[in-house]
């Protein structure tokens, strides 16, 4: 079960401001973070993508995503005000197509750091899912990124798996 | 409503490999686009935010994800592999609390261009709503990123309205 | 004479929250600003960077300042959060030794856009200067960045001079 | 006080090229670093910022001045040519209004590594300096940011405290 | 043929320091250039990225390279320190296996501008080879990259052709 | 000698996707790697470059070749998607005039890791040679950048030297 805190982290209690978390003195440890994204094309894309055809659309569609992904999470830090740069040690961008034909990106980043990469993980799968939407954007634009979210957890204070 | 093409824009039909669209022979026009992202903080993470207290932590919180979003959405081409440089001429954020508790984003991006700016609008949404995420996760990591959708679309080929 | 504003152009009127100006209805027209920023190395230091000795110093920390406020003017909008991504012209930083023995950074920055580049011009004056700090402080950290300030821009609603 | 360098340690010896210093060899010992900006805004400007309305502006442009001092010390390393790509443990930016009402911008950067972090300290307190320029310029180009400077650095080989 | 120019166009002709182009008074026209470079990875690697195999490693690798070679074109002005930041309107990047057995990279780049885009081309190229580098490194490092340059420019004061 | 992998370690053996290598459990050493670069600019060009007259334009055409290959040496992790970000120790850039009148650019970097830094070192190289391409092309197009190779790694697995 994950601790919980009583207050903002990010907000110093004095100028209700926002505020970095000092991570100086807390313990290097092996963490990781997984991260899903899932992204609703519709009946129409999909079949385009799934086809046995030897020149199917998917290879291209999904290593770009993955690619984007990879690289997005090394941006983190860039992206979110508040995020510590970080020496990332692996970050694995894996797209697959599930049960309900929706495409499910799950991003997993790891580190030997004072502090987690959830924010890694959860930035790598977003930014996969904005690049099919962007390479599929042509056939429709009612695509839907849904549930963003955070999977699993280990090596911080306490660990985190989804329910 | 949409015109649709019948080919991947982003895939070259000879190599079935990943590429740009050409747009240099395209039409100058005023585009603009507005898209949507949903945070699902729960409803202990919500009491925080929206009491009347004059010290709510609404403010910090949702300005450091007006200013990501606004930045990230500047950032469009280095994240987006094959989406062009832009000069974005307006980017806004607002941020506000539905009555199911949630928070939604919205994100207007701007451009008089040869070309759209619907990833700059999707992507201001999908970091302002990862920023919300970072800014919480103290709390609870139960926080659901859902429904990063286009809301609208217009001055491209073909206008844009949700349904 | 400048005009002026009644309002805070960068925070909306109606949330109180920050926000970019929309200049997508605003003239092209060509733009130029010039910007200074004075560092005061003291006089140690001064006589390195000084000398007739055709092996000076002045050489390489100029020239490494110069690229630096240069590369740093191009990545305006990524440092200044509200500031529009522009198709900078020309950027061009002057440095050299006022008769009070301190180093002065002129950077002229030129567009021809929908808006103004006195950011980009001070961006890239304070950047240069902050470099000269960084070649130096071996010596001492007696250093000081003294007036960063507008000198000139024309092209806008209204011209600016420095009085 | 300070242990001076009879050289210029971003200078090769032989070519009288910049360089950066090699730290592979030095000690990781915690970092600690301190820099100041003051911005004069004068007082028509400072009247706006300061009033007691519960719909002060100060909120937003001091919040929007933090996030970009914070994240434009994680660039430091883009932006100062011969610094080295640090990650940094700690950013924290404050802001205050002196009692000769100017705005005085504190940053203290942390870190444990080889190398210490001034130049983080002073480039995060410059870029909030220039986003609180930003926001005001609307208003008046007679803003002047003066006096940049180090105030406090500690756990290299010497400590430093200004005058 | 070319015109040439009796003067270092980058440099001052009074300080001696390096200067950006003022390209404000220019013309905008529609621009191309293609550039080239190829990897000589060796007859070992070679067969393992040549097979017929539906499993071949050249899709992968050929890809993650054009995806890199179109996002370091985009970034050209960070990288090249007197380069225009530039709203690019395509980038293409082919590759091939030419008959001597050698990887061969060409990176088209297009845009209506005053100035030119070998720089972008150059940089998509040559980012490209490094990719394939990176991506066959473990096999061997007599890896060389040899014959980057130009090979065709349109739209500026003078076309060229590589002879 | 180099010890060999059967297996494109960017590959995942399942997918056939790009993928990092996940470096968690690797020794941290000290690595180095040294890589070069030639550019061969014809005799027009390189008798501008090489006069004895103390305004000669080699100073401020090799300094921004250095300054650009340091700056971009430690940005190899945002241009080649699957290499690990690293907090480089060291990045020296040497510049000299060979026998045959071409100019062979070094690029060393330095890291205390858990992975090499062949790639940095590669790319400082290139982005330098790029560099002199873009001062000099006002001149002539005719200019190759041939030779890019590495030629001394140490500190992982195997070392190597070219031969």
């Amino acid at each position: 079960m994950e601790s919980k805190t009583a207050n903002f982290t990010h907000i110093d209690a004095n100028t209700n401001y926002p505020t970095m978390v000092d991570v100086s003195d807390k313990q290097i440890t092996k963490r990781t973070a997984v991260a899903q994204s899932i992204v609703v094309l519709g009946d129409e894309i999909m079949a385009l993508l799934s086809g046995n055809d030897i020149h199917t659309k998917k290879g291209p569609v999904f290593q770009t995503a993955i690619i984007a992904g990879t690289m997005a999470a090394k941006k983190t830090a860039d992206l979110i005000p508040l995020c510590h740069p970080l020496a990332l040690e692996n970050i694995k961008v894996d797209i697959c197509i599930n049960e309900t034909r929706e495409v499910v990106i799950m991003c997993t980043a790891v580190i030997t750091s004072k502090t987690g990469v959830e924010m890694e993980a959860l930035t790598g799968a977003s930014i996969a899912a904005l690049t099919i939407y962007d390479m599929c954007k042509a056939f429709s634009h009612d695509i839907v990124i849904k549930e963003t979210k955070l999977i699993q957890k280990t090596g911080g204070k306490s660990d985190y798996q989804t329910q």
